[in-house]
């Protein structure tokens, strides 16, 4: 089955959308299952959590994201945020290596994951180290807890070759964690494979969830005895309202408190879109597709300067540029139809997501852009 | 302007809904605003973060909900669930009393309330207590740190004297947390004129928010330079990607990661039926109807015991029962219309939220009910 399927999305016809690395585009399943979750809350009301399986939707999400992730479908679940996720799944690998005393992560992750493995170091007392990343591997030691990488940079689309690190990190005694935000939906994952520990995720980037769609947490078993945070979703027998908690068997326990259903119920018309999808040829696509943007780029607009890898092995799906008047242009390219994003310091990304993105889309795209750059120069000029 | 307002509901006419405690129904307005939410996502894609003041929702839900807990516009938000909300709460109140070692709750408390205040507990090496009502003022001395109380009770509606209760704490230098769940939406609150420390609580419930609605907190402004976790939405300047966190001034700092949009515009066109109640009215309205059903069920179903209070001053705005066959008659009645809930052991709730509930939709559910039973007793000793 062909993996481009623009005409399941609903993009405006005028415009070229390059940030499902920031949030996806809706798509029909997405809208269908959003207005079905309020069919039942309004035909069903509370007999819905049983009838149409809402209590189930955070199992039911996990399954369909497993495979995307290399991972069998008991061992991945939804709900919650990202950053909560991590808090959780921190707190548990913690656990696992209760004598050692250091988090050990990559200084420019995406700030929220730091921020959290902050907390979570203050509140159990354990050492927090950031690194760049080419400080990581020297510093994994036998002091070291945990590991808490992010797959792909969110600002360079730089990717660690996970397999690899993982070997170094398990041969230490250190547990992995992978946030793979921006990886999950444009690329083969391995979890199951790599020896993952902990894995966390959006999925309202490239599986196209919805603004704010919950995350998912990959336990593997070996560590689904470890507990987390005690909430009733969690609990073995949630409606028998036990004043113990009693933890759910595997990742379920991972659940804190109601999971939000018409997100849910989004994301799960969401991930229809992946069912079919052959996922070496998904990640070929992306390849493809983000090198193809970057030869053009060179050739066609030499005042962006990639950021990215030039090897397509060692990046994700987004291509980062610089360009000195990053901020002003992004504005220009935005209001003629052309949606990537800007982030400081002077940096503009373009998300690719090979289910509605093509060649034709980066050329129309470039064609604009290069437009846009013509006109501002001839305004710097004043020749118009 | 009236209260009764059930025209603005979308519930389907054989149906008359007494489980608002446990999932309110949804509203024309909130219908409307999760199809603007949709049609945001659509057409304004990523840049609705801004455009559409996605970000910002979180605070004006919180705005919204600040007047009917009796709080100050700026000293509530919106996120996340229940559960983790209390967890953040009760970390940040343990860290204002730091040289005291205990966390007192009462016992039959709603369950999630307890097993994340015993996660707390044991995170932060300090004693849990959980003792039944009666013993709980007894208890309160120089040792407790934090009192964590639900205001009404999920299952008997018994109701805390919040004022008078806060007086004994605060004598003893004792932190406040209250759960508002089962309150909200249905009484006339006064977090802050009973100098409340902290409160929490549902939104899906008589706010009819949807299901897995996020939740509310409200923070003393005197509490408000207190860190719970660190996570992005809780910076000062998020989109500065800073390495090092500054916490946002006041609640915002209690935002965790990215917040569930299509959920949160959903509360907020529910929380618009709430823009002209008049709360005094509003909570005269639900023990007046509450005491209706309690007589007229005392006169024509004997066979129903109360277990609420029998004074409306003590008592939520939903009423329990018992009955010996509870259970089997909850199905009988939601099969014929009447949706009110059961719970272990025995008991069968009727939630009343005077905005879409009167005494005709009383007088009218007890009348099927009355059949229901008078067949399920000719069914027993064979005569049908």
């Amino acid at each position: 089955m062909k993996v481009y399927r623009k005409e399941q999305f609903e993009i405006p016809e005028h415009k070229h959308y390059f940030c499902g690395h920031s949030l996806g585009p809706i798509s029909k399943s997405a809208k269908l299952a959003l207005l079905n979750g309020a069919h039942q809350w309004e035909t069903e009301q509370v007999c819905a959590w049983e009838q149409s399986q809402w209590i189930d939707l955070p199992e039911i999400c996990g399954q369909k994201i497993a495979p995307l992730i290399g991972a069998s479908h008991a061992d991945v679940i939804v709900c919650d945020n990202t950053t909560l996720n991590l808090f959780k799944v921190l707190l548990c690998a913690l656990s696992i290596n209760p004598k050692r005393n250091i988090i050990l992560t990559q200084i420019d992750n995406f700030p929220t994951d730091n921020y959290i493995a902050q907390s979570v170091a203050n509140l159990k007392d354990v050492t927090y180290i950031a690194l760049p990343k080419e400080d990581i591997l020297t510093a994994l030691n036998s002091d070291v807890a945990v590991l808490l990488l992010t797959h792909v940079d969110y600002l360079s689309a730089n990717k660690w070759d996970m397999a690899h690190i993982n070997q170094m990190a398990k041969a230490k005694g250190i547990v992995t964690i992978w946030d793979l935000s921006h990886s999950v939906g444009v690329m083969n994952l391995h979890c199951a494979q790599n020896e993952v520990d902990f894995a966390v995720g959006c999925t309202y980037k490239y599986l196209n969830g919805g603004p704010g769609a919950p995350s998912f947490i990959y336990v593997n078993p070996k560590h689904q005895d470890h507990l987390p945070l005690q909430g009733w979703m969690g609990h073995a027998t949630p409606f028998a309202f036990l004043q113990t908690f009693h933890p759910a068997i595997g990742v379920k326990r991972f659940l804190s408190g109601t999971p939000s259903i018409l997100s849910m119920k989004t994301l799960l018309g969401a991930l229809e879109h992946f069912d079919n999808v052959d996922l070496p040829c998904l990640e070929k696509k992306s390849q493809a597709l983000t090198t193809y943007l970057i030869e053009k780029c060179a050739q066609f607009l030499p005042a962006f300067k990639c950021l990215s890898p030039q090897d397509p092995l060692q990046r994700g799906s987004h291509v980062a540029f610089y360009h000195p008047d990053a901020q002003d242009l992004v504005k220009q390219f935005i209001k003629q139809g052309i949606i990537v994003d800007y982030r400081n310091p002077n940096v503009i990304r373009f998300g690719i997501s090979p289910l509605y993105l093509n060649k034709a889309d980066i050329d129309n795209a470039l064609a604009v852009i290069q437009k846009c750059l013509q006109s501002a120069k001839h305004s710097v000029t004043g020749i118009t």
